[in-house]
């Protein structure tokens, strides 16, 4: 398979390669230090990347900011990052990359555990996770072509545990290993409109 | 209970009035023939209508556009449109209005059944639907001076069924009023963080 994956410098973008590298061809896409440059935050930017992949059999996202900080402070422009970037840029690559997919690709996208298990500081990240596994399960009806789409929603991670612990206090940190299984059932397996859960 | 109700002239509006106005003061706000004008998708309207109103002890969000269309032609563009009104408008309204909500006061927003039971073109409005459903449950958590947060997650409604039953085929749509009910009960009973759904 041809895979673009986006957030491949990411613990989770690397831990996905390292199960994916061997029996098939990844085209790593980064701000930085990837095959192809992108700002998810960017519709030209998404646009030149499709563009010069070419037809790939599968999408993953493993990227995309959120802002975090206290509801009492938040201002619609903190939240702002969140919708440009974990929000509109993962919706932006499945609807600017539908005619880039093969038939019966997929989409792989990211929520995260704090839609679920909220977290202080949270809710802005929260809404994003909500809103994507939302569009992931009614896209799933009406895609075209046998592609497919599902989401992965991690935990936090134990490689970042170090510097997250005090945020989610009594969570249980998995590793990015477990993570990146869950991407390779949504873009090896059949099932389509799922957020797996690796909490 | 002084309240601000947005949204006050659509079939759901009307329904929250009929059930509230006897004992409590129902402050209007929508694009027109309300108490105060009010654009949701403008941070510099709803700043003005708080800076109108005052204080306040609960705002309901009975508003908000989405897109609705094919997935397979849907664009940036079309998508920006559920963004700027049902999930920023709505979001805005919270961020904005903390300091206008008297302690123990309360907001309720409104979702609805196509994130959980998805029709055909409906990913861009189930996307805000999620969105709003995690934003709740998160900012519970953290909101302060003991205010509450809730949304109402409506089903079809039955006063637009002859409208829209070509769209929610197999679906048991619900009258208003059963709907209206459930923002009484964010309003005036004690939880937060919930999503009620009159599925």
């Amino acid at each position: 398979m041809k895979i673009v994956l986006v957030g491949a410098t990411g613990t989770i973008g690397k831990a996905i390669i390292a199960k994916l590298e061997k029996e098939h061809t990844i085209i790593t896409a980064s701000r930085k230090g990837a095959d192809v440059m992108l700002d998810m935050t960017s519709v030209a930017s998404i646009q030149a990347m499709y563009a010069h992949v070419g037809k790939v059999d599968a999408v993953i996202v493993a990227a995309g900011a959120a802002y975090f900080g206290p509801l009492e402070t938040m201002t619609p422009e903190d939240n702002q990052q969140s919708i440009d970037s974990k929000l509109k840029g993962q919706m932006n690559l499945v609807l600017l990359g539908l005619d880039h997919i093969q038939d019966g690709g997929s989409f792989t996208l990211v929520t995260g555990i704090m839609m679920d298990d909220p977290i202080k500081q949270g809710a802005s990240a929260a809404m994003v996770n909500g809103g994507i596994r939302a569009f992931v399960k009614s896209a799933a009806i009406e895609i075209p072509r046998g592609i497919r789409i599902n989401s992965v929603s991690p935990n936090v991670l134990q490689e970042s545990w170090d510097k997250y612990a005090n945020f989610f206090v009594g969570f249980n940190p998995v590793p990015a290993e477990k993570v990146a299984q869950a991407f390779v059932k949504s873009v090896l397996g059949g099932q389509t409109g799922q957020n797996y859960e690796v909490y």
